[in-house]
């Protein structure tokens, strides 16, 4: 029970002291990559790089105690302080006491959302974010935030556009505003970043890049030159406070707040679960949600922003041995332990290689090999990841989520309502009856039609399944006996049930009769309460298309 | 070919003697029912009782030609008057010019859109639309359509209403402005046909009520005592016109014409195709389509008002023996020389006895023991049948539809996001491998769990069955083989197939080891071009549960 509520009891009662060696050396690794990250994604959420910090402290810490997963590295991701940008400067100037508060705002509506739909067990709600959409999402989103990043790299004050035709205009024109030292550093530690990531991955390239930088501008004063730097980072640890929530922002945040769920868990979700399959233990969603949540909650009184798991900082976590969820304690500590005596160091740290530390981060995330897979795969998959790339691209990410996910189920409802069918002919005992189309030389019987729907059957699909067996009769002047294979009828919905019914009756006085083979239990169910069984008899009850065949034959 | 655009041409060919003996006398019942209710159906639209007349001639002789079913017995219909009556009275005031003149640009409408529709082969649209949902649409609109005809009945002039509680109220309190003579004729009328209806249903009431109303009125000048009379009714053929479409009523009318295409199609397609399967003749939905939009292009330029196949009368003509088109040819020629001669002898026709044959035609519409039956049947059809009746006496027929609709689909989504899933277990050699919760007594195979997944896998069930495996392995320690019975799975989409490959990967290092058997021809086909081929290998191909599990015990 305790383990339910607590799931870091469990792995806490077998605690060993092997698993402390492999929990410190990851904690440590991801703190390292943490930490200029954190400041990194602040920064691109329009917020002061200490922001970043604090998040990566207390929530931590909350998560660690009610997160089902051992091995999740939750903090500040990139997706979602964009989408915490993009949202919160419609309501405040970035950098203003307003901005601010409107940030903590939306992380308490987060936080809130997600413990209130963790205890609803709405954690289902997310299944319906294909991957598709999400990796469409991702890529838009990776390019608009490298956009985004341009105003630091290049060292030109850009506005902020709704389109990135707008931004890349703006960026064409001012071209010759660029700050050639800054777009020095900006070019350099993007390059550097990504040349050290393909040879050395292990290396904390960031955190090397972080400190040269620094070191580079304190010691020539390149700020005097013009290169634009952090500032005062305070030190010491986050103080409490109570955000209020204004009401009158909640209708206009709520949006955002609902993407930022949806999204910061699909992204929280699949990494935790593939690693907890892999470990043999489990992963509650709901569970996930509730603890998400009031690590967000802890966020906002703790004067940071929301945060969920980041994927490739999990996958860091588990690649480094982390064993249980003291990896993710003790990375906590060393960024308090940074909060406490390190920040004075990162006043001279240049925007510009934060820029590049987003840039870099997200540039892998713009999966076209991914997209052109899927394509090849399944058309219809890869239609649903590109519209989503497009329109976010054109037009948010909301637009982006809510068109692709629709786009989604409208192609399962096209086809479910367009089943495939196929009329089946004896092969050999082995394979049985299978698709002539597939063995041509599979025998059929005459006067019999056996066919196979791979489809539930409801209310959309009935007019092509109806036109189907009208064209059959149609083509085949001898026909008297219609044997349908039902393994693949998962599912009756009740007016499939009268008016399929209605039809039978109707062939049925035409001298055309019908069997069914393998009826599954939820459908025999069904058509035990209708008007089926009159029409049918017997004949509703083979167990297979061989026996019905073997009856109708006799 | 010629088969084809005019399908009558087939039965025109093979036209017999005895054809005509039968058409004749199919074509004069079917007139005589339809006289006076195209009548009263126009009062309903609020149009003059003789526009009725109009649309039962050109539009008539137009759908036998083009039309693809033999029986259809086209003409207005109640529930599409009622539709023109709550559009068009926003537009003008009913009896106005300009009240016929947004008919007729309705009318065009939805010609234009069902021949444009029948062209693009959009028939299958008409499939969405379930069967639950017209149930409880029609329902609610007989009930709104009887409401409509109290100002008839009871002689007092309500207003229109929006919604049921406006009208009932209104009528409870003008209660004492009704008009006794006309309530007389109402109230015995409305009883006579309902009374004659089920006691001699071949008895052409409706037109004996006409008659004998007719001669009262006319012999005791009734119409001086305050009986409201349908006055003068033009004589002769209708004139052709014109009608402009005036582009600023489009945006308006639009709703209400897409609604008409789509209800007016349902009742029409679902009758013609039962008769159709019983007579082994074909009906072509998109043919339909073409052949009615014709009809209603028709209704337009002669005057008329949107028409289509009426249910109850179609079943009327083919149960008085109908065997072809030619019976319709014959009752619009019927309604022709009506027009002719006899026009002057409704002059007295109250208006009461309009409504009252317009309240017993819809009374059997409310279909109550329908309802409760696919209840019964299936809990989910029936709650969308009633949410589409609550919400269209509520908000009206389009909101109604909409509704119903969104949720039946809604429905099957989240029936295919929870499907049902059997754990199998070797019965005997007739029955196989079933469900063990169903057959207790089945063997199991230790380390061996055979699931079966009652379902297409795609996107929205992945978590469901992941949930579902990891619940397993975790209950199961000692399992060492997962074998998946893919003969529900009807299709898969390129998202199910990747994530439930990486779920696949993972258990398989650590430990347990997945097998498929029956899978479908189109899923492999998806399957063999991801990695599914490299992670299971033969173990993809076994044709059934029980080689599977040979290969595996072996």
């Amino acid at each position: 029970m305790l383990g339910r509520i607590l799931p870091a009891f469990e792995w806490l009662r077998a605690y060993r002291k092997e698993d402390w060696r492999k929990d410190l050396a990851a904690g440590l690794i991801v703190a390292v990559m943490l930490v200029p990250q954190a400041m990194a994604y602040a920064a691109l959420a329009g917020l002061p790089p200490v922001i970043g910090l604090y998040a990566s402290t207390v929530p931590l810490f909350i998560y660690t105690i009610f997160g089902s997963s051992r091995h999740l590295a939750v903090g500040p991701v990139a997706i979602i302080s964009m989408i915490i940008y993009a949202q919160c400067r419609e309501i405040a100037a970035p950098g203003s006491p307003e901005y601010t508060e409107a940030v903590l705002a939306l992380c308490v509506m987060v936080g809130l959302l997600q413990v209130v739909m963790g205890l609803f067990r709405a954690g289902f709600m997310v299944n319906f974010l294909s991957h598709a959409v999400i990796s469409g999402l991702t890529s838009a989103a990776a390019i608009l935030i490298a956009l985004s990043q341009m105003k630091h790299v290049l060292g030109v004050p850009l506005h902020s556009h709704h389109s990135i035709i707008g931004t890349l205009a703006e960026l064409a024109a001012r071209l010759h505003e660029v700050h050639p030292p800054t777009l020095l550093f900006g070019l350099a530690g993007t390059g550097a970043l990504l040349l050290l990531k393909k040879r050395w991955p292990r290396l904390p390239s960031a955190l090397l890049l972080v400190i040269a930088a620094t070191a580079a501008v304190r010691l020539f004063r390149l700020d005097l030159a013009g290169i634009a730097i952090v500032g005062e980072v305070p030190r010491g640890l986050p103080r409490l406070l109570l955000p209020g929530l204004d009401p009158g922002l909640v209708p206009a945040l709520l949006p955002a707040a609902l993407i930022i769920v949806l999204v910061g868990f699909v992204e929280s979700i699949s990494i935790s679960q593939l690693i907890a399959a892999r470990e043999r233990y489990r992963v509650d969603a709901n569970q996930e949600l509730r603890a998400l949540g009031m690590a967000n909650l802890a966020a906002a009184i703790t004067g940071g922003y929301p945060v969920t798991g980041g994927f490739s900082r999990t996958a860091v976590n588990y690649q480094a041995g982390a064993r249980t969820g003291m990896a993710s304690f003790i990375t906590a500590a060393l960024i308090l332990l940074t909060l406490l005596f390190f920040t004075p160091l990162f006043h001279y740290l240049p925007n510009a290689v934060l820029g590049a530390i987003v840039i870099a981060a997200v540039v892998d995330l713009v999966d076209v090999r991914g997209a052109i897979a899927l394509f090849r795969l399944k058309r219809s998959s890869g239609l649903s990841l590109l519209l989503t790339f497009i329109v976010t691209l054109s037009f948010g990410i909301e637009i982006g989520v809510f068109s692709g996910t629709v786009f989604a189920l409208l192609v399962f409802i096209w086809r479910s309502a367009h089943p495939h069918t196929a009329e089946l002919g004896y092969v050999n005992p082995g394979l049985g009856f299978r698709n002539i189309k597939r063995y041509p030389e599979a025998a059929t019987f005459p006067g019999v039609f056996i066919l196979r729907v791979d489809a539930s059957l409801y209310f959309a699909n009935m007019a092509f399944l109806e036109d189907l067996l009208r064209r059959t009769v149609h083509e085949k002047p001898g026909l008297r006996w219609i044997l349908m294979d039902f393994s693949g009828v998962n599912d009756i919905d009740g007016c499939a049930v009268q008016s399929f019914g209605a039809l039978i009756d109707a062939y049925q006085d035409a001298g055309i009769t019908f069997a069914l083979a393998a009826v599954k239990g939820p459908v025999r169910d069904v058509l035990e309460r209708s008007a089926w069984p009159a029409l049918l008899g017997k004949r509703m009850e083979y167990a297979s298309v061989q026996q019905a065949l073997d009856a109708i034959l006799e």
